[in-house]
């Protein structure tokens, strides 16, 4: 029994985080560092909320060892309104824009691009064999005004092992699923995004990494609140900000830094997580991994079993053994495991043994 | 002393929530309602976080008498997002978009109208003195597609006490600052918007009520999260909403619901706390307000002391006596007291009390 009655949670997001960081907010929650006020509470323009939001900003520059030509911002709507404001934004006029397609989250994103009216080339895609794999030999031709792909797929449980090259063209990508999993040089990119619900905190802000000459690009009649350039300018603080995400992931990144001990750590544990479940699936034909080997995903791990029936029963009585989240998505179906940050070492294991144990009496 | 060391907080949003909301949420953060996860971890679509969603649209819908044709959405983004969402999908060709200026956020509002190219008319304004009173004689001539107007004015302390006429044009409303604080009649209404982090909950998330005959124009080339279509069809949930501010909404519109008893109640207990500071502020000339009398706020009460100095003070000595977010706004200066629907009257009592005794001693 996990303590206050927990479940083991490998939720795609909204996703599980870490104890230490839920208690830590529990226990502020009526009264935040002797301001007198709850978190919900507290002023965005206080001196409180400046330094959690400065704070946060910081911890993602050290863990992803950005240098000063990288801007972080905090920006609502989740990922799915950077599908239309990176071509909103960083669009250059006679210019393409390049985008991979490797599922459902690629597909949206190219979707708005082409509601914008951009002239869009889908340069590499893995929808041939139903988004089961990277595609490799991507060759963009360096005429682009950005490239975009997604890091890693939720739905299909795959991911980039050895990001595109974009031939000088910058890359753009949605980090969504895998941010601040694993170690990797962001040199390369102009932009990168990513929802806060699955890595980093909860649901309600989306995570905007952005290189300085960007925002050269950024027109000037856009929206205000659809420009990067309000949020540079002004902290991600030109209106009221969804503070207490922000709160959570200050949290949340500090427990990396200094529980796990940083980046190269988190992807140790990560590998670790992940190492144990795809070991089963391959030391067995009951388990039948949907992913191509090399383009498995360490976040999001999906699966088959024999029949429908049986991964209805699987799904049924791990829930009952207090094993939660592994539907597969409902556009999918079958099994998926989410192998989050927060998801631990100990959880992984309880659920291989329970898989071991169901493949005895039904396999 | 109040309890858990709180402050009587007075801050202009985000602001004071109901303790018993704040001690609801803390009491189930770690384990919301048997699931075994927190509300951050609890999937967006779950049966749970279903019940909690229409639950808080049930609650929207009751507590302003909205009848079928109002449907209630949440959208990231805050106001701000809305001063553009509304002339993108709300607008119609070949006619102009009206709006009335009251102060920083109507003047906003119109700004992004004009940023996206609409044909803008401001068609009353209290600019000439300093917006500290609402227009009267407004009139519509009924040729615009909509009619925007402030309903309560933060920095300014002023709010319409009888909305505009529209003349058969149907009435936009910014509603962020006294939305569920009073009794209205919302049938004039083809949209009503509020930032929740004011009256009804945390920041990051903005109520949007939008009548059904509105949806009839929106554009179909819009960016899909744009558009309000997207969230009327999808109740909400056509990507992961920001569940956590949701969650806290239901909660806070619960406490009015079944706590206060309702809007009538609510608004009498406003109507009771601004009583007693506007009756401080005409009984001497020590505080003086800057809302012309007939169009004072029942939500913010804005007012200077004799000099500058007496008001550094004042706010001082308050801060130091458990009164926070006094200070007015900094485009502006002088105090202001925010007087949200989770102010209680005893609150409000003691700051009368104290700034008594402050008048008695300085004044």
């Amino acid at each position: 029994m996990l303590k206050y009655g927990r479940v083991h949670n490998f939720n795609p997001g909204p996703a599980q985080l870490p104890l230490k960081v839920l208690e830590q907010i529990r226990d502020e929650f009526m009264n935040l560092r002797g301001t007198g006020m709850s978190i919900l509470e507290t002023s965005h323009r206080s001196k409180q909320f400046e330094e959690i939001v400065n704070s946060a900003v910081e911890r993602v520059k050290r863990l992803l060892k950005l240098d000063d030509d990288f801007h972080v911002v905090f920006i609502q709507g989740g990922a799915s309104f950077q599908f239309f404001m990176v071509p909103m934004n960083l669009s250059v006029q006679g210019k393409p824009v390049d985008y991979i397609n490797t599922g459902t989250w690629s597909t949206k994103a190219i979707k708005e691009a082409k509601i914008l009216k951009k002239d869009v080339r889908v340069i590499a895609s893995s929808e041939d064999k139903d988004f089961s794999y990277i595609p490799k030999d991507v060759y963009e031709d360096g005429k682009a005004a950005y490239l975009h792909f997604t890091s890693n797929n939720t739905i299909r449980g795959t991911q980039w092992k050895k990001f595109p090259d974009g031939n000088g063209v910058p890359l753009v990508s949605d980090m969504s699923s895998d941010i601040m999993s694993r170690v990797f040089d962001p040199k390369p990119f102009g932009l990168i995004y990513a929802g806060a619900q699955k890595n980093i905190g909860p649901a309600g802000v989306c995570l905007v990494i952005i290189r300085r000459d960007m925002l050269e690009r950024v027109p000037e009649d856009l929206p205000t609140m659809l420009k990067y350039t309000t949020y540079v300018e002004n902290n991600s603080l030109a209106n009221t900000p969804p503070c207490f995400a922000i709160y959570v992931i200050d949290l949340v990144l500090k427990w990396i830094e200094e529980d796990i001990g940083g980046l190269e750590k988190m992807e140790q544990i990560n590998r670790e997580k992940a190492k144990m479940l795809y070991d089963l699936i391959d030391s067995t034909d009951f388990y039948i991994g949907t992913a191509e080997k090399d383009s498995r995903s360490m976040m999001n791990v999906t699966f088959r079993l024999p029949t429908k029936e049986l991964e209805e029963l699987f799904i049924k009585e791990a829930q009952k053994e207090g094993f939660a989240g592994i539907k597969g998505h409902r556009s999918v179906g079958g099994c998926r495991v989410s192998l989050y940050n927060a998801v631990t070492v100990e959880s992984v294991k309880e659920l291989v043994s329970f898989m071991k144990e169901f493949e005895r009496r039904y396999g």
